[in-house]
């Protein structure tokens, strides 16, 4: 993967490039960070023809190794304001790898946005006006590019939400099956694909061939390897077999899942949302609903779920964590039929399910709906589709939903909703949601590992925690490989370099690997400053400062001071 | 004046200080800075519990002095992120001075605001429950208060709008007749008293007597000289017989007039919104119109009007240049019946007429209603009042209304609305509007004075410009008097100096007055800095960079790095 597509959404004209030696180790979010801080304005508007959009395949992107195929989805966030990267399973991965295509770079914006779906084949790209998708719904839009284009493809669209350019949006996939609906969610980088007149984004790797590892025996090996210490982990297991949604009982347990309007720590009805149940009624109920899918062909774990009705028709695929606790507690919600309804109807509006159901659980508070009303959340999500004042009030994400209806309690750091973990009891996922350049978003950081071994509820060594999650988080999102690759990395911290020098012919270390990290951050924090989003001027929402969090009744007393010095930190040894 | 009242909004609790020496030294807008940096945690949530609200009252409020006695409202701003500063005339400043109260400091806030008002007499202050205050228009809510408190005090309220913590929410006040409805615009001030369950405030200043001049001789000279000055300067005149709409037609033929969000710099129906004829409507249809009085009791300018129907009743009091060119042009409304019954009807919501006509500008573009359409237009700002989904946006300010319904072309400078000139064709107001720690406000700086002296075209000198004008402005707001005395200091630069050393015994120059100008602007500066809200990160929207603006077909084409320069740019000799 050497190729770079640089494509002007305003004249429709298209270059190919080949990428520098400098381009060739950045990857996924560290290409995003490099590029923008080299090229973008850091005060550009995010929805402005300034912004560019990039979609950046990961280091081991082209290389057999399990979760690796993940796409990063980057930009000025129209929600932080800072520089946003989101990824994504699916099927675009792999077609990126075929073309030899490292990155996709969307730049300008045309005045009147109209539909067009951009369509890249092997050595050719061109922008084709699609009217006829003009407001559809993300899963309609991949059935017809599917039939239009062939099925083998790698697919992006946004949904109406994208198109209107509500900050909520997010950038639609699907796997190589056309099962599952996959979501770059986070920081709203559907409405700026969508202002960009680009609904779709068709990679099509027919007649084209992945290059050659530069030692074919080293990867297969190390791959081997992971794969070993990956199913030799009983955490693989239980994720195969419950997926994300595992965590909800511990979530609730711990008294950090995100309950009406992130007021309390624990629903009452936390049961009837569960991994356990959502793993059972699977069972139960049959039909089209399966466990154990992956996201990205070749995944060992494959944590994925189809979640059917009880008639065993697909709700959604696949039902989530994130989903679950935004949609769900937070909403006062415990059916989880409603739940996954919920989840399909943000699915194929096109918006993120933690930002939208923040911005629910915010209406609920202004009293719009009430706590716990599953057709009005509905309606609410088809009121964004349709575009009403209304639901481009909640499309717009929880800031602006708290400030337009008069809410003061609005769980967002950097402009962005809270995933599913109150940071008052869960102290080291605060400081990530504080001083990480992604604002709050659990992937650049999730304490949740840690509380086990570490009181969550205490304030010290958490920022020591959220750094070295950090720098993993990065180091993981570079590489294009999943978060629950980490086992691997764990037992064997060479094993991410000894992939990339199998890969790509190189000579790094464990300590390469981490500085690359490192960088990241970095560039990521100065591509921030710029834009006048530093992290020394964000922290939590005051309400978590002061009004404590039941069951353990607790506030978030982190001082800023401490975090501040996150940067300056002793680094850890190892990060994984 | 050397009192200052603490009134903690969520306790109740009322403390009477005297103020320190330093704070004797500030007035207005400079003593909202120096407490805002010194005493308010720049992160805070400008709706939250630690965010305050200030009125100060100008270090000239408590002589007799023309055109002084203006109160300062001042907080962080909802709008742009910093500090925030808005000045209003009428009868708050004189009751004030003769309760010897320099400052009123609103504190905290409670988690259910409910309308209350804070009475303030001699030596007591108090909040009292006004259960049917609730949701009451400002007019309406003004002559509850004169009949319940006397028809002497000073009174500030606000409306709806700042009940319901609408960003884009207005403090009104009325003149010591009660004929006026005068507002502190600016910045959402509104919002931050609303929030803070102060529905009114009423200085009553029943057995007080303002203090004694230090050098009574020394001030009678000077102000004597004063009046004399403005007397002979042809301006004054033009400006008591039309105030401030006399500048329209100017604004027009200079091609900065917005015209149909700021698409277009002149309006095919300037004539009938100018103040000729604003002028000639009121001469001609008697009743209830009027014209030449003043805003603060004794000033002899009196530029202000009460613009009547056709039957002679009134519409709204005063018609201003500002509220006609939004709420005018910039709608594509040129009927000047509907712009007063606009204005009226911001007035009554509370909410200012710069950031709401700026909004409903925007509105217009996303084709919620049309250019031109009046009823439409009343329709949207009667949504204000109600709180309906579509009203809340509009409240909320031009940037949210351009986020929410999906517009690129949004006059807005660090999230504050552009006022009546474009700065395009005006190049010096658009350094201000980019550099100004009060964000796009011409009240802080505003060129039009030099566009006959200097190319408002030019790209050259209008940094120059623009400090020396945004010094003088910071001087005036803290000296708490009205723009329009300029050609007095002009005339005698040393004449601020003597004023004020008269007043109080001290023994101040021009540079000392020139310095206390400067220092207001570099502490609100850092307080910025601070809130991440530096002027350095802050530019025109991109819009304006691209987009050729008719009749001159001109661009806003200075260099940010140019901007950027501005503070150590050589200080002029004379700054008035």
């Amino acid at each position: 993967m050497n190729k770079i597509l640089r494509v002007n959404a305003r004249t429709g004209e298209t270059r190919w490039q080949t990428c520098s030696e400098d381009e060739q180790k950045w990857g996924g979010r560290s290409f995003i960070a490099h590029h923008f801080l080299k090229e973008v304005d850091p005060l550009c508007d995010p929805l402005g023809r300034n912004n560019r959009l990039i979609i950046a395949a990961g280091l081991l992107g082209d290389i057999s190794v399990t979760t690796a195929g993940r796409v990063s989805v980057g930009g000025k966030s129209p929600l932080t304001g800072g520089i946003k990267e989101s990824n994504v399973g699916g099927a675009v991965g792999k077609n990126m790898a075929r073309l030899g295509l490292k990155t996709v770079v969307l730049e300008e914006a045309p005045d009147s946005p109209k539909p067009r779906v951009l369509l890249i084949r092997k050595d050719h790209a061109e922008l084709i006006d699609e009217p006829e998708l003009q407001g559809k719904a993300t899963s309609e839009t991949l059935k017809i590019l599917r039939k239009r284009f062939g099925d083998q493809n790698g697919l992006l669209c946004v949904g109406p939400a994208g198109e209107m350019g509500l900050s909520g949006a997010c950038v639609a996939t699907t796997d190589h099956t056309g099962v599952q609906l996959r979501v770059a969610g986070r920081g709203g980088l559907g409405a700026v694909m969508g202002v960009k007149g680009v609904k779709a984004v068709v990679f099509d790797a027919e007649g084209a061939e992945s290059r050659s590892p530069a030692d074919r025996a080293a990867l297969t090996a190390a791959s081997r390897e992971l794969n070993k210490i990956l199913r030799d982990d009983p955490k693989t297991d239980n994720r195969h077999n419950f997926g994300t949604p595992a965590v909800l009982s511990l979530c609730n347990a711990l008294g950090i899942l995100p309950t009406r309007n992130f007021r309390f720590g624990q629903f009452e009805q936390a049961e009837s949302i569960s991994g356990e149940m959502i793993a059972e009624l699977i069972d139960k109920r049959g039909g089209e609903g399966r466990k154990g899918l992956p996201c990205v062909q070749g995944c060992i774990i494959a944590c994925s779920n189809v979640f059917a009705d009880p008639s065993g028709r697909t709700t959604v695929a696949s039902l989530q964590y994130e989903n679950i606790g935004l949609l769900g507690s937070n909403c006062g919600i415990g059916d989880v039929d409603a739940v996954a309804e919920l989840n399909h109807l943000c699915n194929q509006v096109g918006v993120d399910t933690i930002e939208t159901g923040a911005a629910i659980g915010v209406a609920m508070e202004a009293g719009i709906i009430a706590f716990g009303d599953v057709e009005g959340a509905k309606d609410l999500l088809r009121q964004v589709g349709k575009g009403t004042p209304l639901g481009r009030i909640i499309g717009s994400g929880v800031v602006t939903t708290g400030r337009v209806l008069g809410v003061r309690r609005v769980p967002a750091v950097k402009g962005q909703a809270m995933p599913a973990y109150d940071p008052r009891s869960l102290k080291g996922i605060g400081v990530t949601y504080a001083m990480s350049p992604m604002g709050a978003d659990h992937t650049a950081g999730n304490a949740l590992e840690t509380a086990r071994s570490h009181d969550p509820l205490s304030r010290e060594g958490q920022v020591e925690i959220s750094l070295r999650l950090q720098i993993r988080g990065a180091i993981l999102d570079s590489l294009g490989v999943c978060l629950f690759i980490r086992p691997a990395f764990v037992k064997d911290p060479s094993l991410a370099a000894r992939l990339l020098n199998a890969s790509y012919g190189w000579k790094w270390t464990y300590q390469d690997v981490r500085n690359m990290g490192l960088e990241c951050l970095e560039v990521e924090r100065e591509f921030n400053r710029r834009a006048g989003v530093a992290d020394d001027q964000c922290d939590l929402p005051e309400f978590m400062r002061t009004e404590p969090l039941p069951p353990h009744d607790s506030i978030f007393d982190i001082p800023k001071e401490d975090m501040d010095r996150i940067w300056a930190a002793q680094l850890p040894e190892d990060v994984f």
